[in-house]
């Protein structure tokens, strides 16, 4: 069938859209699914098509059903200097973004931040969990299950690891309990792959185990105390992906002459804004907006986008000292990547080259400059509300 | 200056990125600023300079320091069948994601669902908010003034709808209070835009009105009681942009030859994952997967990626009935526009197009295909999940 | 009958426990189930037989199956001066407990506080709840029956208001929706009764004429979104029962003197504990121990202990200014009451007169009094805690 | 100084409460400020006059400033049959409280369980703990004290253990950090005492080091990740206390014969209610009223009241097997004693005596009662909605 034949058979209903991908290439499939809708609803689709990236492996790989490639603005912040465990260098941030102001503000605090010295950076967990659900007869049967879990640990870990070449049981707790179902989470550390997959495809062999050995049966290979993609308190609790901390002292006149406020009114706004407003909304979140940035550098490096919800999770101190002001984030569910995933797409992976973290043995440097990068966006807004120019930035550069 | 000049000028850092904008128009100064870069790492960012959007428009409205454009795959899921207040009509869902397997599990949600007669989708509750805190002397003061903005409302709204030409101030509640912290939370209808700014500028006007007739003191324009970009229950409770309901009722024989499964093994499923394993975990969030549909259609669409926080909230609910499957979701809180942010921006307002939802007038119709195409995702995910073919699926088509 | 072979019966099992009350009075049937017990397990009841309050009475209103009285030492703290909305004076607080130096603490918060001219307390709120959960067909008929409740708010109203002399349905709101699941929360004003009762008959006759008009079916009167008796984000935004805040600023020289502690380190421990702490946890209850306080006066009251897991709710904060220390309590969700319950039984009916809020218009009265005792509690522990010394204290005073 | 002489100092202000202890013997005491108290308000105090514990022991260890002793009625309910790890056989549960209808309520569950052959009970976990908040100089000495405490753990647990004979310190886990201040959770298990101030002391010991060998200083002994008497989902994850599970299978005649309603909806009124209820309402509990259950128990057997806010969380599971009823209850967060503490208060240890748990080496068979008297209440309130008639029962025993 030609391009044409294709069309007409996709538009009177004859073919589905995945079946065009078995007459045509991953990069043609995509051009006539395009003009499908073009002609379908009369419309132009002239800017998706226009792209660089490689569509045949972009569809062995990221997307099914291809039309074409998103086109989202990248700006880029700094230099931020970061002292970290891993990075210790000044990086200018990729950020992909269309909320007007929040690059801007973010180099704001990325000046700020260099002018004092650098902000300091440390991965303190680094784990990818997946916690099925399984269903037993009943509580007794419940807890053999979770002390069949405990009592074999070393085989299971054996089992798990057979799977993988990068991943490692490290346990597997907590074992939760409710009546008939038993939550245990299995933590693994995935080297520098985000690690979902893996440890997707571990647990689901260690289930199998569990299936031969045992009468209990699982329910679903993931059970939501993961927790992925979800705002959990369990996940704050025991972290997930990275969990990382930056902090920083900013001198007095720095404070001032950067940001026009003083750290006792940083130390304010926190307090009301990000302990108790937050605590007032019942919210997850102690902090003023992490997911902006979260979301702006998870994009312009390939992340999980999805993943924003985890990433927007984490608790923001400011406290006066003396006139300095110290400052610090900290992100305890940080699901990350340099290689796999979105990292291998051609722009993407620019976004992480700019930043020198692609490929292998960088996941820890680029969780530093995600939580450094945070702690600059952070450190903005709160100094803006502080200075009680927040709507007036915004009328100038927001066009939200 | 020439271009050379400024790459030299921003390589020995006499000047700053932001200057470049000062110098040559925006366009040029995102090539400037990416060959900085390019030459400071030694590295070929080539394919985000690939793009047809336009930057001096972007430049103005979206993004600073411009270097580029991301590109992320787009697939397309349909047709979707929906049966909304506003959407009745079948869709074809653009989707922007580079987890692989996302697109072919919303597709066959939506297969499922279209085979069904489609899904039923309603907005429930339509509103933009924004809860500045404000500080008092005392608990006094803050029932006060509490107390002042309930006695004033109707000045108070007249103000507040003097600065926008679709914003309308509906009501200021709660107005919760700790000690000397208030947090009045300004609750607007604001139209086809997602509002955010709107309600900034009119809850902005307020204080002011605020300041100059009573001694409270504003502390920060948020007080993270609207809440925005962060989990919180506040707005599970009071719901925040669009709160969008849908459901559809499976008959027996696709459930088991659509999702290979059957009603009561997915209600059990469900069960033991979305409602119970959320709640082990102490999640805010009782659904499998929202995130991934709301990611993907956000970023197809121009939304804010951020928001997907809030859009990843939500209870799945499923129900057996003599074999047929009930099915519902239930998203709470979900900021979206058609016009402004970045649904101007060409890429996305294509995606937009796709779905016949740009512009003025169409923000349910949209909300409502959100829903729709969350419902698809879910569906899918548990359909696959009873079956137990989870990790197959992701062995075959899944490469995170 | 007589006792002994009552006894015998219940022994070898030809009579059921409940069953002794059709042959003797209540205050018999109490001893002869008493001695049952001692009977059969061989042990003396000596002590829950020495009690003083008419078993006959409470038999009719506040137990069943009677064995006696259980005895909890009381102790008494004051004076605590209140500059309350209603309570205008000093007073001394009875306080039930079994937790060695809780009541000695409270005293000194109290001592504190009187030195300092008083705390202030202000009721904020004054409802009482129900929120049946009812289900539908689907998520349309569930819209349907929002609104029908909506529509027909002034009907439902005098139909509620028939049922109870000083209950008023104040409104229906928040109304969630799940799916085919609805959550109508009946908010009402219920005078000094703690009113669960009143409030529970009232939404019964609600959903008999929705059962009359419509086709949806009330699944169980309570669908814990009143919520009662457990800890739930819907009480602390929305209030229930009394939302009652307090505080006092404490002079410099005060604190120093009897809290052996500044200012400063207070706000710190605040922060530090109550705010930060209850974060890194997941907490509802932004506190140091508002339950130990609202334990101890409502059994000396004759509240519902129960209860206390709703008055152990809310957010304490700390200021230092310029070396005084202002302090405050928040508690949104106290449901308590001056008449019906337990308050008339005789020991606690004598603890609210110790307080002068014994029976009717005097329920705010008394809620002033205990945010104050909580103030006063709160302080303490603070105090100590800043000053170093808990464990030194406990070790003197505490047994536990 | 005789009694009139003393109360005429208290009466005029020249003495306070506590100073009357030096000057006669704590029954005096008792009956001089009860009597102050009856002058100055020229009320009648005789209930709380009439007692026969102890007041000297009660003075020496739980109460300070007596009055006296509040009654509160108890009653019994039973025989309930537990078939536990460590408590086979059955029981007559006693049961404190001033709500009618409780105690018939779980009578009636009791009744269901012990013609079902009764209720399996098990203790999944047991621990007591205790988080200081510790804070550093910045987030990289907050990282050092926390690999200070997983280093010198076994120092630290020779420390601990050095201070108690029972108390065993199992691990430190997790150790929370945000910013400068740092969380470690001290986890022990402690018998059969309840062991809030066990672990206080030892974990006092530990922070003296602690002070002796670094830098950090200790700003409170509890830093709120504890969490005592306070709802937390640390304490969901974790566990607190007994972490204990009881269930049952129904058998489908004894589901309608005693409790008038099917298993079938039975299971739907705990979806409705109990998961999505409480999901809805963002609650920590998801069940229907623990907390009546634990209150009235803890109260009638010498446990702090204030734990009942921790009690009262936990999962209700109910599903319907062909016809028959299988019910759990799960109590994650269960802080109890047999020894020390209100426990040996006389009236309270008779309550324990009727259990048969009275002493050392008892608490998990009483928890494992605590919590199948929990399944009763639950299983008979929640048939009780099933059959419709919980108001009718509200109006003919309960009279709050």
């Amino acid at each position: 069938m030609n391009h044409s034949e294709i069309i007409d058979k996709l538009l009177n209903g004859e073919m589905k859209l995945y079946q065009v991908d078995r007459e045509v290439s991953a990069s043609e499939a995509t051009d006539i699914r395009r003009e499908f809708l073009e002609r379908k609803y009369s419309i132009k689709l002239d800017n998706i098509a226009n792209y660089s990236l490689d569509m045949e492996r972009a569809s062995a790989r990221n997307i099914e059903n291809s039309i074409g490639v998103l086109q989202l603005p990248m700006g880029i912040a700094g230099p931020l200097k970061i002292n970290g465990d891993k990075c210790k260098r000044e990086v200018f941030v990729p950020l992909a973004t269309s909320e007007g102001a929040l690059v801007a503000s973010i180099n704001r605090g990325a000046s700020t931040i260099t002018a004092s010295g650098g902000v300091n950076a440390h991965v303190i967990s680094d784990i990818m969990t997946r916690a099925p659900v399984i269903k037993t007869e009943n509580a007794s049967e419940s807890i053999r299950i979770k002390e069949w879990f405990i009592d074999n640990f070393a085989e299971l870990k054996e089992i798990a690891e057979s799977t993988t070449s990068h991943g490692k049981l490290l346990k597997i707790d907590p074992i939760l309990i409710a009546g008939v179902y038993v939550y245990p989470r299995f933590v693994y550390s995935t080297g520098d792959s985000m690690g979902m997959n893996m440890v997707t495809i571990a647990t689901e062999k260690i289930l199998d185990k569990m299936a031969s050995e045992t009468t209990a049966r699982h329910i679903a290979l993931s059970g939501n105390a993961c927790v992925d993609k979800k705002p959990a308190a369990i996940n704050i609790i025991e972290g997930r992906g990275k969990s990382v901390v930056a902090d920083i002292l900013i001198p007095k006149d720095i404070v001032n002459q950067k940001l026009k406020t003083t750290a006792e009114a940083m130390e304010e706004v926190n307090i009301a804004k990000n302990l108790i407003g937050s605590a007032v909304s019942a919210s997850h979140a102690y902090n003023a907006h992490y997911a902006n940035m979260v979301a702006a550098i998870f994009l312009a490096t390939g992340q999980d986008a999805a993943h924003v919800v985890e990433g927007s999770l984490g608790i923001t101190t400011a406290e006066a000292r003396d006139g300095d002001l110290y400052f610090s984030v900290n992100l305890p569910d940080l699901p990350i990547a340099t290689v796999g995933g979105g990292t291998s797409l051609e722009a993407a992976n620019e976004g992480l080259n700019i930043l020198g973290v692609a490929g292998s043995g960088k996941a820890h440097e680029f969780a530093e400059i995600v939580a450094s990068t945070v702690l600059a966006g952070e450190l903005s807004l709160i100094g803006a509300l502080a200075a009680g120019h927040l709507a007036r930035a915004h009328k100038e550069l927001g066009r939200g």
